[in-house]
């Protein structure tokens, strides 16, 4: 181990030093600049793994696509000492990608030279993208700061969930997303490859599952080698899931036999808990579930084989008479205790096949081997509960992306956090998190605005120091790092206006920019309970889906109307007011596109009512600033009115009635 | 053939109806509307490839996607009988992907029902491309206009090139653009898979090819399987260019005994035409090439092989001993005539292997056979000559997309136009023609902006009636397919800004976007030749990539420029001062963000002549106006400032000194 984690004080200005996220363990700036030209070279030293040689050279097209610098190296094949490198990475050994890799690294930038060292490749690969977020220019061009920075994780496993079962989500998606975690230095694609939506790998041993429970999207196992492969390179384990015994819909399709009812049954189109489910009482069940195992333990090298084991409703169960029977016979008292049975066979069978079996909260029984990994989806109770009678497990409770909570939300739920009532010992068995991109409502064309840029605040969480939690600071960094997360490709913010140009018919987007940037989705599950039937082939289209999970213009305005309220400046009032007098006048603009946009007509009447609201925030302005003091009624109708604008439509939330009422609250009436 | 290619007039009012792009051979407007609602159902009759069922629902969700509507169908799977279903696709037969095969749709929207009938699915599809751009709302919702079309294509071959081998393009940058060929119905994906600086296709045969040729950077067979796939489903044919004897440095990295040099030979990184070219006077040569074509031609099902041929500069054949002493002893008097042998004995092996041989230009010669396919390069002239001697050939002088050259430049090339010399028995030996999309300076961020929207030009050219030829509706039209492009994650317009965000460091774009709106990057190949030495690993990000190869702000001032010369009514001047006045405070917003971003250094003095040349514009429109007479100094000056402002920098022209400097010499002096 390279790195001593001991804490010590940053000498960083928040607001003037690179905006590194996660923040490093150590970082020290000293005086000086390492300043960039196009002569620049890197040189790798030690004995890394050739990932390091791709790693490197796309450090070095990153740092030239950035700066227009055409630098002379091509590709980087082979090590070799440098005196007259520049950037020297040196590895001791060659890195393993695996859980609880050292993930570690020591990076020295002075005027002269920059250093990497790391005991492996993939420690000098979190150490690059240290380096690139170190970038600065200013008028004679780009230079790093002089720094001493020694890092490490806090936490080992460092997920991100991505659902291709309930929405197909093509290689590309896969990739980009790859590139983006590598950036924020996550470490595990949790891939859950199978739902009752669909079965998305192809199985050899079986090819039903995949030729008839996935509507000809999947995934051939070359590709999922590809993607293996791609992650591997950037220091990322893959870890499948197939969930069993329930959400297995997709199983069913191509063998009705392993079901517990008689079927057929076809591939789910809806969402929502479903009752097909494993049949456990049959062992053709688990020949077929030992052959199918084999097959993926093959394909997928990771040691870590995720079997879900959540959300089995039982009715199939309870109706099918052979299975009651069978629980009667064998002192099953009941449908938890029966998929207890059923995950004590299947243990067997994954670690038959070299597997350490992890699995969702429901899989934790007092019979569970302490080798299998609990995967917190309900709460950190259980986590707790877990860790203390010494199971290892993860967290993904709080970071349920898909439910469109603000970012400050998922990087301030600590899996650790300061009054936890476990042991040193007993934390020690907390491995780390995943933040979960849920398929339900996600396209190909939206999900990265779904994960980007609140998933780099989960994973800071999960890498950096416990006192790193300014939440003013993160959102500063989250903002620059959301941008530079776009070289990988990424979409979550250029996708944001080419749907607002579908939305217009290619119209002049201005105002209709204006209105979803301070909108919201409906939050949690809100969205299957409006009255909209959502089905996987549902358009995924709409001002709900371009608006943004948080907005930040919103966020803006209520810092500038607590800034009114501490003092009525005539700068604090301009600032307010500025806002206030566009979106008096939007709405007049958006209707004109409204009425030959028949899409948009169901955000009309939220529309409007952000015309209204702002009307009222410059009265409360205005009465605030000036102090006169309106009548009650006129108190009264305001907040009225901001109520009734709170009502969701479209699925969206108009996300500045909150600050709007709280100037109208601080105006005192006569 | 259902289609009577008679010319009917159109009753088309050109900016009112909607935009098809290419326009039908035959389209009737009647009175009435369909109009579109969520409970909208297609049903599928005849005999259809199954290709025609993922093509429906393909377009189901595209339709959903830009109205909203939620849709009833999931997938269309099977064929059958609606007396209920709104829209009837009626195929004949099942399509064969191939040169030739039948296009013909004939589309029929009434208030009550949609049909679209073909002899094959492969029209079928092309109709509901067209049935796509007939989608128009108004403040009632979405529908299509009561129209009756009947259409073929003009010529049978409509390609694109795209280029991989001097930078490796993804498989979702295949794939999208694709998608956006089908969109505006073009038919063949002429891939580019091998050159000097890549050999990009697995070679199970002999696999040091791609292995030491490509950098890592190949596709696999199965990818290769994935692509043709992809394209057949889009009734697109995929056509592999393997090019020999020259563009071989690549084949040499790993089987250096083919070359004529000794080698050894490394993946070239540079441009321009190289020596390393094959040695045609050995047998093993041919053994080799007979053992690779069988293996391509098993891989790839197109009846056309594609041999390359060109730019072989001779050197390295001048060089060895033995060639000389071989062409000595076989009568081959010169290089040209060494390679037509070369060619003569390749293209019995490509025979032998059941492919058709198609190669550039320098093919041709007297002792070929007229079953080879002529693709001229080099000039039109030369493909007349071939047609007149009888042989096909495909044109794609006037195509080369790469050259930055308007889209009305390509539009107008036409391959057969109205003085041709050609009978009409030689005219049906021209099949079409290909845009080509070199790859020397494109990345997969940057090459759909090459390509897109100005290929949908020559899409139009190939598949449209010789009449169609405006050129101001073609660009009209060319706006709003640019637009319905995006839906296929094509990234032409989304990149623009995200380059523009990389090149600010994301500070306010606006004033970049100002000045990059109004430029162009150099034309032909001169951004080779202005002291910027580009290499496969040079950056393709500066403010020459994100630069569009044509300035639609420019045009659209020109366009402001001769209305005000026409009539300098207030409203014309206003049109032109307005964009001026922006201009003119441009430079000083730009310089702010320049001092920061070194990047963009090197177009300062062209951002600062473009406030030089708006004032010029303002005082030139001043005095044109108002009638006053400058004197002949300031005419004389100005003049001069203007041609000091059409000196390239940063590799891109600013387009508005034509317009500006047409109102200078407008200008009466004393």
């Amino acid at each position: 181990m390279l790195v001593n984690l001991t804490i010590v004080a940053e000498n960083e200005a928040p607001s003037t030093r690179p905006p590194l996220l996660p923040v490093p363990a150590q970082v020290e700036y000293s005086d000086g600049q390492f300043r960039l030209n196009a002569e620049f070279t890197l040189a790798v030293e030690g004995k890394p793994h050739e990932r390091m040689f791709r790693g490197a050279t796309r450090f070095l097209r990153r740092l030239s696509g950035r700066t227009g610098l055409f630098f002379l190296q091509h590709y980087i094949t082979e090590t070799g000492k440098s005196r007259f490198a520049n950037l020297v990475i040196n590895c001791r050994r060659p890195g393993v990608v695996k859980l609880g890799t050292d993930e570690s690294y020591r990076l020295t930038v002075t005027p002269e030279k920059i250093e990497l060292q790391a005991d492996n490749d993939i420690g000098a690969l979190r150490g690059l993208e240290t380096l690139l977020q170190l970038l600065q220019a200013d008028e004679k061009g780009y230079f790093l700061p002089a720094v001493k920075i020694v890092d490490a994780p806090r936490f080992p496993w460092r997920g991100l969930l991505i659902d291709v079962s309930r929405h197909f989500m093509p290689m590309e998606v896969l990739k980009r997303n790859l590139d983006g975690m590598a950036a924020v230095k996550l470490n595990v694609l949790h891939w859950h490859l199978v739902d009752d939506q669909g079965f998305r790998v192809e199985s050899k041993t079986f090819p039903k599952l995949h030729e008839m429970g996935s509507d000809g999207f999947y995934f051939t196992q070359e590709q999922i080698r590809e993607i293996i492969a791609y992650a591997n390179d950037r220091g990322i384990r893959v870890m499948p899931e197939f969930d069993v015994p329930a959400h297995a819909t997709s199983w069913l399709v191509g063998y009705p036999e392993l079901g517990s009812a008689p079927g057929p049954y076809t591939v789910e189109r809806n969402w929502g808990i479903m009752d097909p489910v494993l049949d456990p009482t049959r062992d053709a069940i688990y020949d077929f579930l030992d052959q199918f195992f084999a097959e993926m333990a093959g394909l997928f090298p990771d040691e870590y084989l995720h079997i879900g084991g959540d959300e089995n409703n039982g009715k199939h169960w309870n109706a099918n008479q052979d299975i009651q029977a069978f629980m009667k016979k064998n002192n099953i008292p009941d449908n938890h205790a029966l998929q207890s049975y059923f995950n004590q066979r299947i243990l067997k069978i994954v670690t038959k096949h070299g597997k350490k079996m992890i699995g969702w909260d429901e899989i934790f029984h007092p019979d569970l081997p302490k080798t299998a990994v609990i995967h917190s989806w309900r709460g950190k109770e259980a986590m707790v509960k877990a860790a203390q009678q010494g199971y290892m497990s993860i967290l993904s409770n709080g970071y349920y992306i898909d439910l469109m909570q603000p970012a400050y939300f998922h990087y301030l739920n600590d899996p650790i956090p300061e009054d936890t009532p476990l042991s040193e010992k007993e934390q020690r068995a907390i491995l780390g998190g995943e933040a979960t991109s849920w398929g339900e409502l996600v396209s190909p064309e939206t999900i990265d605005s779904r994960i980007w840029p609140r998933t780099a605040a989960i994973a800071e969480r999960l890498w950096s120091p416990q006192r790193v939690k300014d939440v003013e600071d993160m959102y500063r960094r989250l903002e620059v790092i959301s941008f530079q997360l776009e070289e990988h490709g990424l979409t979550h913010r250029k996708n944001f206006e080419m749907m607002l140009r579908r939305l217009t018919g290619d119209r002049d987007i201005t105002p209709l920019r204006t209105f979803i940037e301070l909108v919201e989705p409906v939050k949690i599950y809100t969205r299957h309970h409006q009255g909209v039937k959502y089905t996987s082939s549902s358009p995924l289209t709409r001002v709900v889906d371009a608006a943004r999970p948080e907005s930040m213009a919103a966020r803006d305005f209520a810092r500038r109307v607590d800034s009114l309220l501490a003092n009525p400046s005539e700068n604090n009032q301009a600032a307010v007011a500025d806002l206030l007098k566009i979106w008096k006048r939007n709405h007049a603009a958006l209707q004109a596109i409204i009425n030959t946009s028949p899409v948009l007509r169901e955000i009309e009447s939220l529309s409007q009512d952000l015309t209204t609201i702002s009307e009222i925030g410059m009265a409360a302005g205005n009465y605030y600033s000036s102090r006169v003091k309106p009548s009650e009624a006129w108190h009264e109708r305001s907040l009225e009115l901001l109520e009734a604008a709170r009502k969701p439509r479209g699925q969206v939330m108009l996300m500045v009635v909150d600050p709007i009422e709280k100037l109208v609250k601080a105006v005192k009436t006569e």
